[in-house]
């Protein structure tokens, strides 16, 4: 190994830091993956893996030289870094010492699988990279068949969606297309389409989720778009018995998925 | 009215500054709540305000002058201040020109009612802030009697706590106490104890939700302590068919909460 980039100004550092910015992410077709915990995932997701900075300084636990072992052995240029260096290529308070640049992997609709029953989650606009990330974590927990973001605003590369998923990025399937796609797709592959509104006639719980179905949630501020509650089959609400009327998107999310999975276990055991 | 506060060191801007730190929230009494919606329900659950800061160029929408006039009303200190104090005095990084010092109100378990048929969220060590706040609008939005914080780890004045919880830290009954004397309470009062870990026999949704029922979710890091898993009458899992084996804590406290509301409205209905 050659010596370490010392200089947080070093330019392999500043082409990392520019990744921060999409349209950086979108010129290159690069994104940027950081932490022992995402990064495993990638690696075993056969994410390809450009170039990986370590900072053996830095390092949290004894697993992380295997790690970037095994990633080295994929072809990966691994570079060494001071701790002044990877503190600037970083994006968090408590680096890790282990800071991946990969290459942007397909998100088309092809990506996900429409054999056996799925279990979809559609979310649309989503606007806070944090959400976006929840909404990945948590439809992974509840073994989803795949999740699509409809006409994204923010970008699923973004480096706050890869942390907030924990690396489910890269373990649940994912797909990105307009809406309208979206719908003719599912609609094509006898998905049903099930619109999360507060306008809802029905609560969600009365809703049938053991067949082919896909949880449709709007964004955080408007909700879900006409288009949606047009191509619905059926309109959901999630009851709420107490003084606020909304949840945050991804808790939504979270409890339509996890009532498909109460819904999936009672039609196996009955 | 007196001439505007001018510039961003003016004491009382400090004073408010100072507020981000709980142990001067400790010793003062004092909290900082902040932005529209939050002071709103502030208001409407007559909180004390001591002082509002406002700053009408900083206003996003027509109504905030109603609401200063009203707080003021209540015998509320209000002193405007300039865009630059106001920016200094916030936390937020677009202000929306309201910000207020309040009492901290009773925390004490004879806050929480305990007629009917009590459905109480009980979060144990909570370290992040927007969790706790996660936690406080999905209890309020699943009309939960009540959330007790058991031996807490973030303060529930912190001002993201407010933010996060979008100001139902006003709306829904909020206990603080240690965890053994939130055990005795419940048990004395004929509440079960439904624990979520991992290790738990059941499904959640297997567990009897309808009658008086504690749903208690560990710390983020470190799950519930013996304490409340030898306490619990009975220990739930949220089954995870995905690849991941945990999911955020507040969206844990969401899913056990809102399978409380589904089990409710269908005994309500059979």
């Amino acid at each position: 190994m050659t010596d370490p980039i010392a200089s947080p100004t070093n330019p392999r550092i500043k082409a990392v830091v520019r990744l921060r910015d999409r349209t950086e992410r979108d010129a290159t077709g690069r994104f940027v993956v950081e932490g022992y915990r995402e990064l495993t995932r990638a690696s075993d997701a056969g994410i390809r893996i450009e170039t990986l900075l370590v900072c053996p300084d830095l390092y949290l636990g004894e697993n992380e030289p295997a790690l970037a072992d095994r990633i080295r052995a994929t072809g990966t240029e691994v570079l060494e870094v001071s701790a002044a260096a990877f503190r600037k290529a970083s994006y968090r308070d408590r680096p890790e010492g282990l800071l991946a640049v990969a290459e942007r992997f397909a998100t088309g609709l092809d990506r996900i699988p429409l054999t056996g029953i799925p279990l979809l989650l559609v979310a649309e606009g989503i606007e806070k990279p944090g959400n976006l990330g929840t909404m990945l974590r948590t439809a992974d927990a509840a073994g989803a068949t795949g999740v699509i973001v409809a006409d994204p605003t923010t970008d699923p590369f973004n480096p706050n969606v890869v942390r907030a998923s924990l690396g489910t990025l890269f373990t649940v399937p994912l797909a990105i297309a307009s809406s309208a796609v979206v719908i003719t797709h599912l609609r094509a592959s006898g998905v049903r389409l099930l619109a999360a509104t507060p306008a809802g006639p029905v609560a969600h719980f009365a809703a049938d989720m053991t067949g082919p179905v896909a949880l449709v949630i709007g964004s955080e501020q408007y909700g879900l778009t006409a288009v949606w509650l047009e191509a619905a089959d059926q309109a959901v609400v999630i009851p709420m018995p107490g003084s606020v009327d909304s949840l945050n998107a991804a808790m939504a999310a979270g409890i339509l998925l996890f009532e498909a999975v109460r819904q999936r276990a009672a039609a196996a055991h009955s």
